[in-house]
């Protein structure tokens, strides 16, 4: 069985040996032009002093008090939680970790929690970067991890209308080499994809990396079920679409495990694309690649990549000379041509001053490979003693420009000169785009939370301030709660508090996440 | 001022003499071999005995009690409906017609209703097939009907992001002509596109006539501004996607006026189309045709319209020779060239059988005059004692040939061997397609309710079992409520509930929708 590591990304079979990442940690320093080149060793699971459990286990079930498994589970891995991993802190480590291996399992599990008065965290592959599985009690005696995993199995694929009956607790490379034996694909590429999880996918909302068309997930779900904290069954109809009623899966589509536990869900799957074509653009200013982008999608065209980077990130990313901004464009299907479409983009970019190269391995290339590798990445920054963090948001085109310099100006001023601030736009609408922004700077250990806290709340208020949504794809959390209360229509919050007390009366289900804690 | 008819569709000036009526009457008796050639004359306004409105109007607001108001607002425009008004029976006639101009009136009107203890029926076009704006006072002591057609103006224009910001009581017609003014067109064409409005769209997640892409105006919504029954402002941030908490819109969207009356809404609009081209196939069978539909939208194609029609619906329609199922394909774009989708859909048409006629006047072309036209006819069908309804749904592609089958036989059964049941497919989706079928019987004068419940309740109960959705467009209404009830998840029914009691304390906004009156 391979093992999660504790503290960082990944299963600890895949991460770098300490002379790799010594010379990562030289490469980085050098390209960034600060950070430790000797980075600091992580406090191994032996040496961490985990709070003792606040409760005892029954038998019979599916329950752990590991610290492994408790330390796995106390938090997500957002930069403040990896930082803290790896200087072995877990203060929000739960009492007990449950994996059930089914519907009745988990019904057990809850009943369980209800008794013994605990919080209850469903989780899937753990990798929250908003704060969004913290194992807090809220008012209750204590916490229980509900762990999804042991649910990763494809039940059922139906051939005909491309759709596939999926278990919460699959990964994404779980759940495309189920689909592969039956030569369909879900074709769902969040960074997180090797970790994360169908459910979580659903109950964050989250999206893939395609530019357009059905990237949210959203639009791949037919139908949900799941478990509420009293035990209920909630499953909706498997349907191409209904005009009964509000949708039942919108509700918990981004209720972020409050309202109920997603057990599994059919999701729509198509086979893998046989057509693909792909080209790349270098624009002088990343505002006139942005408007390339708007034309491409306000005249139709939906590629399935459509990425634009600025000079900044190019050039950090490897993929520019750091002079221009970067458009990578993919077309792709499972049948129709998508050689016209292609033309007309490119053509489209060249009207808008872009200089095109023809072919997926232009400069575009390698993105993919070092957009999944990134989370590796910022493991190594935490350890030379650099803050990095990611914004992202999403803003109707009238507003793009400016929010995008109102965004890169709060941040700078909350970190300071040395801080390097880059952006992209990683999907496209035809009425707006999703900003996102990667932060990277240098800190002084023992600094980390102030100064992370200080750019997370500039950032937060400036993403507001000009128009934008406080979470484009990764979630609200506990991080971004106080801008989430402020961007939602009040009677909306008072109708999700009642949904919430009639599905959950106990309050017992993530607390703190989406709502003020009980 | 032009006057809406009291009874059937449309403007008084608008509809066929009673000489065309004679003609029209003539013409269909022949065509369809019953119904009687001589159409009964509507009861005059002057002749219908109202109920005695049950409160007396406070001065300064916008309300009346005219008798053609009451009459035109006492329920909406379903077959059953129509024959009730063409007899002069309008028993849900509401006490009272509020008409506010801006929301200050209209929030009073909510003041003074709860003063007086009315149920408040929010209504845009008056078009409900469903039930769903009949003036019923649930467990109040009246009910007024809130007219938002005073509200009818587009507010705003953003041409960069393409929205437009557009009050909840405009038409088709109306916010088609604004926003036209600056060159842009929502292109949202249910079939009671005349009437209908806005927010009556959003309020029952209308679709419009093309037949993939966004269809459903779920999908056009940027945002929503609504007034809660407590008089509260619910409006979500304009945003062209967002990842925060549970969509607001998504619960305001299919609320069908029970939860906050919609006031305006930001939404998506586009350039009319510079590129059209269609074409239509013929195909020995249905069956056939469907495996066309789901090869063209299951290869990635996106036609705007791709609408398959049975061989009786084709002959009915003077659409075809009664001896194959017609396929009209058309694909648009607001730039981006559309032939080599064109091109590929015929190829496949070809593979399924299909024998393709190129060109957007060929066989089809004539179709959407003759949708829009309908509702007209079926009036004239009520005159001549004749039944006329249509059911609609969703399902998936496994089950389509099934539930076809399985639809058309209970109806049959219901109504008996003289009735004629034909099917079309109106939207296709990758993992199903939108059947709706339409049913026009002989039917006595004083057996039309009975006649029409028993096919209601007997194509509702079919459509359960054959696992597709009680209403893809129509929406939930009262007609529908109790496959409804069957059909939502009960959990959600809960939560839902809690939802309701949260925004409407007092059980005020259209009692009997959604949720049986309390």
């Amino acid at each position: 069985v391979r093992r999660r590591s504790h503290w960082g990304w990944g299963y600890e079979d895949e991460r770098p040996s300490a002379d790799e990442l010594r010379a990562a940690a030289a490469g980085l320093a050098a390209h960034l032009g600060f950070g430790s080149p000797e980075p600091e060793e992580p406090v191994p699971l032996e040496a961490v002093d985990l709070p003792a459990p606040r409760v005892a286990l029954p038998t019979g079930l599916p329950l752990s008090q590991d610290p492994h498994a408790r330390a796995l589970h106390a938090h997500g891995r957002s930069y403040l939680d990896v930082v803290r991993g790896h200087r072995g802190r877990f203060p929000h480590a739960p009492d007990a970790v449950a994996t059930p291996r089914d519907e009745d399992e988990l019904r057990a599990v809850l009943e369980w929690a209800a008794a013994a008065d605990l919080a209850v965290i469903p989780a899937g592959g753990g990798t929250s970067v908003t704060g969004g599985i913290d194992a807090l009690p809220g008012a209750h005696a204590g916490a229980v991890t509900l762990s999804l995993r042991a649910l990763d199995r494809v039940l059922a694929v139906d051939a005909t209308s491309r759709a596939a009956r999926i278990q919460a607790g699959a990964t994404g490379p779980e759940l495309e080499r189920q689909l592969g034996e039956h030569g369909l694909t879900l074709r769902f590429f969040p960074q997180s994809f090797e970790l994360s999880t169908l459910g979580g996918w659903i109950a964050t909302r989250a999206a893939g990396h395609f530019a357009t068309g059905p990237t949210h997930v959203d639009d791949l779900v037919e139908s949900i079920r799941a478990i509420t904290a009293t035990g209920d069954v909630w499953e909706s109809r498997r349907l191409p679409a209904s005009g009964a009623g509000p949708s039942p899966d919108r509700l918990l589509l981004g209720s972020e495990g409050t309202l109920a536990v997603i057990t599994e869900a059919w999701v729509r799957v198509l086979p893998r694309p046989s057509e693909r074509r792909g080209a790349s653009a270098a624009f002088p200013t990343f505002a006139g690649g942005a408007a390339a982008v708007r034309a491409i999608v306000q005249d139709g065209l939906r590629p399935a990549n459509c990425r634009l980077i600025d000079a900044r990130e190019a050039a950090l990313t490897f993929a520019g000379d750091g002079g221009s901004a970067l458009l990578v464009l993919g077309f792709e299907s499972s049948g129709a041509p998508v050689g016209e479409q292609l033309a007309r983009a490119c053509a489209l970019c060249e009207q808008h001053g872009g200089n095109v190269s023809e072919g997926r391995e232009g400069a575009g290339g390698s993105w993919r490979e070092a957009f999944l590798r990134a989370p590796y990445v910022r493991d190594t920054l935490v350890a030379m003693g650099v803050l990095s963090e990611t914004f992202e948001s999403a803003v109707t085109w009238d507003r793009l420009d400016t929010f995008v310099d109102h965004v890169v100006g709060a941040t700078r001023a909350a970190l300071g000169p040395e801080v390097l601030v880059t952006v992209r736009l990683t999907h496209a609408y035809p009425d707006g785009a999703a900003p996102y922004f990667t932060v990277v700077a240098p800190v002084a250990r023992g600094d980390e939370e102030e100064r992370w806290l200080a750019v997370k709340r500039a950032a937060s208020e400036a993403v507001l301030a000009a128009g934008g949504t406080i979470t484009h794809h990764h979630s609200v959390g506990r991080d971004h709660r106080p801008e989430y209360e402020r961007q939602r229509p009040a009677p909306f919050a008072a109708a999700l508090r009642a949904a919430k007390a009639a599905l959950d009366p106990g309050s017992r289900l993530n607390p703190g996440v989406l709502f003020e804690a009980e």
